[in-house]
Protein backbone atom coordinates (compact mmCIF):
# COMPACT_ATOMS: atom_id res chain seq x y z
CA UNK A 1 0.00 0.00 0.00
CA UNK A 2 3.06 2.41 -0.30
CA UNK A 3 1.77 6.32 -1.57
CA UNK A 4 5.01 7.40 -3.29
CA UNK A 5 5.34 11.13 -4.22
CA UNK A 6 6.99 12.72 -6.93
CA UNK A 7 7.63 16.36 -7.28
CA UNK A 8 9.75 17.76 -10.42
CA UNK A 9 9.83 21.29 -12.46
CA UNK A 10 7.09 20.72 -15.42
CA UNK A 11 9.82 20.58 -18.72
CA UNK A 12 8.33 18.44 -20.88
CA UNK A 13 8.25 14.92 -19.72
CA UNK A 14 6.24 12.63 -21.84
CA UNK A 15 3.77 10.63 -21.04
CA UNK A 16 6.33 7.82 -21.91
CA UNK A 17 8.71 9.14 -19.20
CA UNK A 18 6.21 9.93 -16.80
CA UNK A 19 4.82 6.19 -17.54
CA UNK A 20 8.52 4.72 -17.20
CA UNK A 21 9.53 6.70 -13.93
CA UNK A 22 6.58 4.86 -12.06
CA UNK A 23 6.85 1.18 -13.93
CA UNK A 24 10.31 1.79 -12.54
CA UNK A 25 9.39 3.06 -8.82
CA UNK A 26 6.79 0.54 -8.29
CA UNK A 27 9.60 -2.39 -8.88
CA UNK A 28 12.17 -0.83 -6.78
CA UNK A 29 9.04 -0.93 -4.05
CA UNK A 30 8.69 -4.55 -4.97
CA UNK A 31 12.05 -5.75 -4.79
CA UNK A 32 13.44 -3.97 -1.91
CA UNK A 33 10.61 -4.10 0.09
CA UNK A 34 8.36 -6.73 -0.89
CA UNK A 35 5.36 -4.53 -1.40
CA UNK A 36 2.63 -5.27 -3.83
CA UNK A 37 2.60 -3.65 -7.06
CA UNK A 38 -1.77 -3.48 -6.89
CA UNK A 39 -1.83 -1.37 -4.09
CA UNK A 40 1.23 0.62 -4.83
CA UNK A 41 0.07 4.11 -5.40
CA UNK A 42 3.20 6.82 -7.64
CA UNK A 43 1.84 10.27 -8.20
CA UNK A 44 3.66 12.70 -10.39
CA UNK A 45 3.20 16.49 -9.66
CA UNK A 46 4.92 18.73 -12.35
CA UNK A 47 5.66 22.22 -10.69
CA UNK A 48 5.91 25.46 -12.81
CA UNK A 49 9.30 27.00 -12.66
CA UNK A 50 8.16 30.11 -11.24
CA UNK A 51 6.93 28.44 -8.20
CA UNK A 52 10.01 26.03 -7.73
CA UNK A 53 13.06 27.78 -5.71
CA UNK A 54 16.30 26.30 -4.78
CA UNK A 55 19.48 28.41 -3.21
CA UNK A 56 16.52 30.93 -2.96
CA UNK A 57 15.68 31.74 -6.44
CA UNK A 58 13.29 30.77 -8.39
CA UNK A 59 13.99 28.09 -11.41
CA UNK A 60 12.99 30.37 -13.45
CA UNK A 61 15.60 33.10 -12.55
CA UNK A 62 18.35 30.60 -12.39
CA UNK A 63 17.63 29.88 -15.81
CA UNK A 64 18.25 34.19 -16.57
CA UNK A 65 21.26 33.81 -14.80
CA UNK A 66 22.97 30.47 -16.32
CA UNK A 67 22.76 29.13 -13.08
CA UNK B 1 -6.54 22.93 12.99
CA UNK B 2 -6.11 19.82 11.26
CA UNK B 3 -5.08 20.18 7.44
CA UNK B 4 -6.01 17.04 5.18
CA UNK B 5 -5.39 16.87 1.75
CA UNK B 6 -7.48 14.72 -0.59
CA UNK B 7 -5.35 13.92 -4.12
CA UNK B 8 -7.57 12.46 -6.67
CA UNK B 9 -7.95 11.97 -10.17
CA UNK B 10 -8.75 14.76 -12.37
CA UNK B 11 -12.23 12.99 -13.88
CA UNK B 12 -14.72 16.05 -14.04
CA UNK B 13 -15.61 16.48 -10.21
CA UNK B 14 -18.08 19.48 -9.99
CA UNK B 15 -17.61 22.11 -7.63
CA UNK B 16 -20.13 20.78 -5.56
CA UNK B 17 -18.94 17.74 -5.39
CA UNK B 18 -15.77 19.27 -4.17
CA UNK B 19 -17.75 21.48 -1.99
CA UNK B 20 -19.91 18.38 -0.46
CA UNK B 21 -16.10 16.30 -0.22
CA UNK B 22 -14.93 19.82 1.81
CA UNK B 23 -18.27 19.88 3.78
CA UNK B 24 -18.04 16.43 5.12
CA UNK B 25 -14.86 15.28 5.82
CA UNK B 26 -14.63 18.46 7.55
CA UNK B 27 -17.72 17.06 9.67
CA UNK B 28 -16.06 14.00 10.57
CA UNK B 29 -13.22 15.47 12.24
CA UNK B 30 -15.76 18.07 13.97
CA UNK B 31 -17.48 14.84 15.03
CA UNK B 32 -14.86 12.08 15.91
CA UNK B 33 -11.94 14.15 17.14
CA UNK B 34 -14.03 17.14 18.25
CA UNK B 35 -11.40 19.49 15.81
CA UNK B 36 -12.49 23.01 15.07
CA UNK B 37 -14.35 23.17 11.63
CA UNK B 38 -13.23 27.40 11.56
CA UNK B 39 -9.58 26.03 11.42
CA UNK B 40 -9.88 23.08 9.51
CA UNK B 41 -8.37 23.11 6.26
CA UNK B 42 -9.23 20.68 3.50
CA UNK B 43 -7.01 20.93 -0.17
CA UNK B 44 -8.64 18.94 -2.93
CA UNK B 45 -5.66 17.64 -5.65
CA UNK B 46 -6.68 16.82 -9.00
CA UNK B 47 -4.05 14.80 -10.56
CA UNK B 48 -4.05 14.06 -14.39
CA UNK B 49 -4.54 10.47 -15.63
CA UNK B 50 -1.45 10.43 -16.94
CA UNK B 51 0.70 11.44 -13.96
CA UNK B 52 -1.24 8.99 -11.31
CA UNK B 53 0.08 5.44 -11.38
CA UNK B 54 -1.12 2.21 -9.52
CA UNK B 55 -0.06 -1.71 -10.20
CA UNK B 56 3.27 0.48 -11.61
CA UNK B 57 1.23 1.42 -15.05
CA UNK B 58 -0.79 4.94 -15.21
CA UNK B 59 -4.02 5.99 -15.41
CA UNK B 60 -3.99 6.55 -19.14
CA UNK B 61 -2.62 3.24 -19.81
CA UNK B 62 -5.23 1.34 -17.43
CA UNK B 63 -8.05 2.79 -19.58
CA UNK B 64 -6.29 1.56 -22.63
CA UNK B 65 -5.85 -1.78 -21.47
CA UNK B 66 -9.72 -1.68 -19.93
CA UNK B 67 -8.35 -2.51 -16.35
CA UNK C 1 -7.26 5.19 -5.91
CA UNK C 2 -7.36 8.58 -3.85
CA UNK C 3 -4.74 9.38 -1.69
CA UNK C 4 -5.82 11.19 1.49
CA UNK C 5 -3.23 12.90 4.17
CA UNK C 6 -5.00 13.66 7.36
CA UNK C 7 -2.63 15.87 9.89
CA UNK C 8 -3.60 16.67 13.33
CA UNK C 9 -2.06 18.21 16.42
CA UNK C 10 -0.51 14.63 18.50
CA UNK C 11 -2.95 14.76 21.51
CA UNK C 12 -4.12 11.54 22.05
CA UNK C 13 -5.88 10.43 19.79
CA UNK C 14 -7.42 6.50 20.61
CA UNK C 15 -6.97 3.97 17.44
CA UNK C 16 -10.63 3.83 17.50
CA UNK C 17 -10.88 7.64 17.01
CA UNK C 18 -7.96 7.17 14.11
CA UNK C 19 -10.09 3.79 12.70
CA UNK C 20 -13.85 5.74 12.63
CA UNK C 21 -11.93 9.00 11.10
CA UNK C 22 -10.42 6.39 8.07
CA UNK C 23 -13.42 4.91 7.67
CA UNK C 24 -15.94 7.63 7.44
CA UNK C 25 -13.53 9.56 5.23
CA UNK C 26 -13.27 6.79 2.93
CA UNK C 27 -17.05 6.54 2.62
CA UNK C 28 -17.43 10.49 2.07
CA UNK C 29 -14.92 9.68 -1.27
CA UNK C 30 -17.27 6.73 -2.48
CA UNK C 31 -20.88 8.20 -1.44
CA UNK C 32 -19.81 11.94 -3.19
CA UNK C 33 -17.28 10.85 -5.96
CA UNK C 34 -17.92 7.28 -6.80
CA UNK C 35 -14.13 6.28 -5.66
CA UNK C 36 -13.81 2.69 -4.96
CA UNK C 37 -13.31 2.14 -1.23
CA UNK C 38 -10.93 -0.95 -1.76
CA UNK C 39 -8.26 1.92 -3.48
CA UNK C 40 -8.94 4.45 -1.43
CA UNK C 41 -5.69 5.11 1.18
CA UNK C 42 -6.28 7.54 4.50
CA UNK C 43 -3.07 8.13 6.13
CA UNK C 44 -3.23 10.19 9.80
CA UNK C 45 -0.27 11.80 10.59
CA UNK C 46 0.08 12.95 14.15
CA UNK C 47 2.51 16.08 14.94
CA UNK C 48 3.98 17.42 17.74
CA UNK C 49 2.63 20.48 19.26
CA UNK C 50 6.10 21.90 19.19
CA UNK C 51 5.92 21.32 15.38
CA UNK C 52 2.77 23.38 14.47
CA UNK C 53 2.08 26.93 14.65
CA UNK C 54 -0.47 29.02 13.92
CA UNK C 55 -1.40 32.58 14.01
CA UNK C 56 2.55 32.23 13.90
CA UNK C 57 3.42 30.74 17.10
CA UNK C 58 3.62 26.76 17.97
CA UNK C 59 0.86 24.88 19.57
CA UNK C 60 3.15 24.38 22.52
CA UNK C 61 3.41 28.71 22.68
CA UNK C 62 -0.54 29.24 22.32
CA UNK C 63 -1.82 26.65 25.04
CA UNK C 64 0.94 28.40 27.81
CA UNK C 65 -0.42 31.66 26.72
CA UNK C 66 -4.48 30.08 27.10
CA UNK C 67 -5.19 31.07 23.72
CA UNK D 1 18.76 19.79 2.42
CA UNK D 2 15.42 21.28 4.25
CA UNK D 3 12.29 20.96 1.94
CA UNK D 4 9.54 23.21 2.14
CA UNK D 5 5.95 23.40 0.54
CA UNK D 6 4.33 26.86 0.74
CA UNK D 7 0.26 26.11 -0.32
CA UNK D 8 -2.17 28.92 -0.89
CA UNK D 9 -5.04 29.98 -2.79
CA UNK D 10 -4.20 31.17 -6.61
CA UNK D 11 -5.49 34.40 -6.64
CA UNK D 12 -2.68 36.12 -8.76
CA UNK D 13 0.51 36.12 -6.59
CA UNK D 14 3.03 37.16 -9.29
CA UNK D 15 6.06 35.90 -10.35
CA UNK D 16 8.08 38.32 -8.22
CA UNK D 17 5.92 38.06 -4.71
CA UNK D 18 6.78 33.98 -5.00
CA UNK D 19 10.01 34.62 -5.67
CA UNK D 20 10.58 37.03 -2.90
CA UNK D 21 8.51 34.22 -0.55
CA UNK D 22 11.15 31.27 -1.65
CA UNK D 23 14.25 34.05 -1.13
CA UNK D 24 12.94 35.04 2.45
CA UNK D 25 11.81 31.49 3.75
CA UNK D 26 15.16 30.10 2.35
CA UNK D 27 16.61 33.08 4.82
CA UNK D 28 14.46 31.79 7.42
CA UNK D 29 15.99 28.52 7.65
CA UNK D 30 19.48 29.52 6.86
CA UNK D 31 19.29 31.56 9.94
CA UNK D 32 17.41 29.86 12.18
CA UNK D 33 18.56 26.14 11.56
CA UNK D 34 22.12 26.88 9.76
CA UNK D 35 20.79 24.88 6.57
CA UNK D 36 22.43 25.40 3.29
CA UNK D 37 20.58 27.70 1.11
CA UNK D 38 22.00 25.81 -1.63
CA UNK D 39 19.98 22.61 -1.15
CA UNK D 40 16.96 24.36 0.58
CA UNK D 41 13.96 23.76 -1.85
CA UNK D 42 10.69 25.67 -1.47
CA UNK D 43 8.03 24.77 -3.93
CA UNK D 44 5.16 26.94 -4.12
CA UNK D 45 1.51 25.37 -5.03
CA UNK D 46 -1.26 27.99 -5.91
CA UNK D 47 -5.14 25.88 -5.40
CA UNK D 48 -8.13 27.26 -6.77
CA UNK D 49 -10.89 28.55 -4.80
CA UNK D 50 -13.00 25.66 -5.78
CA UNK D 51 -10.33 22.88 -4.04
CA UNK D 52 -9.32 25.10 -1.15
CA UNK D 53 -12.03 24.45 2.14
CA UNK D 54 -12.22 25.97 5.35
CA UNK D 55 -14.74 26.09 8.00
CA UNK D 56 -16.25 23.49 6.05
CA UNK D 57 -16.89 25.62 2.80
CA UNK D 58 -14.64 26.08 -0.34
CA UNK D 59 -13.12 29.63 -0.70
CA UNK D 60 -15.49 29.98 -4.36
CA UNK D 61 -18.70 29.49 -1.42
CA UNK D 62 -17.20 31.85 1.14
CA UNK D 63 -16.52 34.65 -1.01
CA UNK D 64 -19.90 34.44 -2.67
CA UNK D 65 -21.09 34.62 1.07
CA UNK D 66 -19.07 37.92 1.87
CA UNK D 67 -17.14 35.61 4.75
CA UNK E 1 16.21 18.81 -8.03
CA UNK E 2 13.62 16.87 -7.48
CA UNK E 3 12.24 15.85 -4.45
CA UNK E 4 9.86 12.15 -4.09
CA UNK E 5 8.37 11.30 -0.77
CA UNK E 6 8.02 7.40 -0.31
CA UNK E 7 5.22 6.62 2.68
CA UNK E 8 4.84 3.26 3.72
CA UNK E 9 3.56 1.29 6.94
CA UNK E 10 5.93 1.07 9.27
CA UNK E 11 7.39 -2.87 9.74
CA UNK E 12 11.02 -3.01 9.84
CA UNK E 13 12.43 -2.00 7.17
CA UNK E 14 16.16 -1.41 7.99
CA UNK E 15 18.74 1.29 6.94
CA UNK E 16 20.25 -1.44 4.53
CA UNK E 17 16.68 -1.13 2.79
CA UNK E 18 15.99 2.28 3.10
CA UNK E 19 19.21 3.20 1.90
CA UNK E 20 18.66 0.88 -1.06
CA UNK E 21 15.16 2.27 -2.01
CA UNK E 22 16.90 5.57 -1.94
CA UNK E 23 19.31 5.00 -4.05
CA UNK E 24 17.18 3.19 -7.04
CA UNK E 25 14.92 5.65 -6.67
CA UNK E 26 17.24 8.30 -7.56
CA UNK E 27 18.96 6.43 -10.45
CA UNK E 28 15.49 5.96 -11.79
CA UNK E 29 15.15 9.67 -12.25
CA UNK E 30 18.44 10.28 -13.30
CA UNK E 31 18.03 7.51 -15.83
CA UNK E 32 14.44 8.07 -17.30
CA UNK E 33 14.16 12.38 -16.63
CA UNK E 34 17.95 12.69 -16.46
CA UNK E 35 17.64 14.45 -13.06
CA UNK E 36 20.65 15.82 -11.35
CA UNK E 37 20.98 12.66 -8.71
CA UNK E 38 23.15 15.54 -6.43
CA UNK E 39 20.50 17.46 -6.01
CA UNK E 40 17.65 15.15 -5.76
CA UNK E 41 15.83 14.53 -2.37
CA UNK E 42 14.17 11.42 -1.50
CA UNK E 43 12.10 11.32 1.98
CA UNK E 44 10.98 8.35 3.59
CA UNK E 45 8.18 8.17 5.83
CA UNK E 46 7.33 5.56 8.33
CA UNK E 47 3.77 5.00 9.11
CA UNK E 48 2.04 3.34 11.96
CA UNK E 49 -0.27 0.68 11.20
CA UNK E 50 -3.53 2.40 13.31
CA UNK E 51 -2.92 5.08 11.27
CA UNK E 52 -2.35 4.11 7.68
CA UNK E 53 -5.88 3.24 5.90
CA UNK E 54 -6.89 1.53 3.36
CA UNK E 55 -10.39 -0.30 2.21
CA UNK E 56 -11.88 1.80 4.81
CA UNK E 57 -10.06 0.26 7.78
CA UNK E 58 -6.54 0.84 9.20
CA UNK E 59 -3.76 -1.60 8.75
CA UNK E 60 -4.33 -2.96 12.55
CA UNK E 61 -7.96 -3.57 11.53
CA UNK E 62 -6.81 -5.78 8.60
CA UNK E 63 -4.77 -7.49 9.92
CA UNK E 64 -6.74 -8.38 12.85
CA UNK E 65 -9.22 -9.58 10.06
CA UNK E 66 -6.40 -11.50 8.46
CA UNK E 67 -6.79 -9.45 5.84
CA UNK F 1 -5.46 30.21 4.95
CA UNK F 2 -2.00 28.94 3.92
CA UNK F 3 -0.36 25.96 4.92
CA UNK F 4 3.04 25.46 4.94
CA UNK F 5 5.11 22.08 5.53
CA UNK F 6 8.73 22.36 6.85
CA UNK F 7 10.49 19.13 6.29
CA UNK F 8 14.17 18.81 7.82
CA UNK F 9 16.17 16.12 9.03
CA UNK F 10 16.14 15.90 12.43
CA UNK F 11 19.30 16.99 14.48
CA UNK F 12 18.56 19.03 17.57
CA UNK F 13 16.40 21.95 16.43
CA UNK F 14 14.89 23.23 19.33
CA UNK F 15 11.73 24.35 20.32
CA UNK F 16 12.95 27.81 20.62
CA UNK F 17 14.46 27.51 16.92
CA UNK F 18 11.16 25.49 15.63
CA UNK F 19 8.58 28.77 17.27
CA UNK F 20 11.02 30.74 15.49
CA UNK F 21 10.69 29.36 11.93
CA UNK F 22 6.91 29.35 12.73
CA UNK F 23 7.10 33.28 13.88
CA UNK F 24 9.08 33.97 11.01
CA UNK F 25 8.01 32.31 8.06
CA UNK F 26 4.13 32.88 9.14
CA UNK F 27 5.49 36.77 9.11
CA UNK F 28 6.74 36.39 5.18
CA UNK F 29 3.18 35.09 3.39
CA UNK F 30 2.30 37.92 5.63
CA UNK F 31 4.59 40.39 4.50
CA UNK F 32 4.94 39.26 0.78
CA UNK F 33 1.45 38.12 -0.23
CA UNK F 34 -1.09 39.51 2.61
CA UNK F 35 -2.23 36.41 3.77
CA UNK F 36 -4.09 36.37 7.17
CA UNK F 37 -1.65 35.01 9.91
CA UNK F 38 -4.23 33.81 11.92
CA UNK F 39 -4.98 31.03 9.35
CA UNK F 40 -1.79 30.27 8.33
CA UNK F 41 -0.51 26.87 9.25
CA UNK F 42 2.98 25.94 9.71
CA UNK F 43 4.13 22.20 10.12
CA UNK F 44 7.46 20.84 10.76
CA UNK F 45 8.46 17.30 10.23
CA UNK F 46 11.85 16.26 11.85
CA UNK F 47 13.00 13.09 9.43
CA UNK F 48 15.52 10.41 10.55
CA UNK F 49 18.78 10.55 9.17
CA UNK F 50 18.68 7.23 7.85
CA UNK F 51 15.06 8.09 6.09
CA UNK F 52 16.49 11.10 4.22
CA UNK F 53 18.22 10.86 0.76
CA UNK F 54 20.35 13.33 -0.91
CA UNK F 55 22.77 12.28 -4.07
CA UNK F 56 21.27 8.40 -4.12
CA UNK F 57 22.87 8.27 -0.35
CA UNK F 58 20.95 8.66 2.99
CA UNK F 59 21.98 11.52 5.42
CA UNK F 60 23.42 8.30 7.65
CA UNK F 61 25.71 7.16 4.97
CA UNK F 62 26.85 10.74 3.91
CA UNK F 63 27.65 11.80 7.22
CA UNK F 64 29.88 8.20 7.43
CA UNK F 65 31.82 9.15 4.44
CA UNK F 66 32.01 13.08 5.65
CA UNK F 67 30.32 14.02 2.76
Amino acid sequence: MPYVNVRITKEGATPEQKAEVIRRVTQVLVEVLKKNPETTVVVIDEVEADNWGVGGATVTERRRKGI
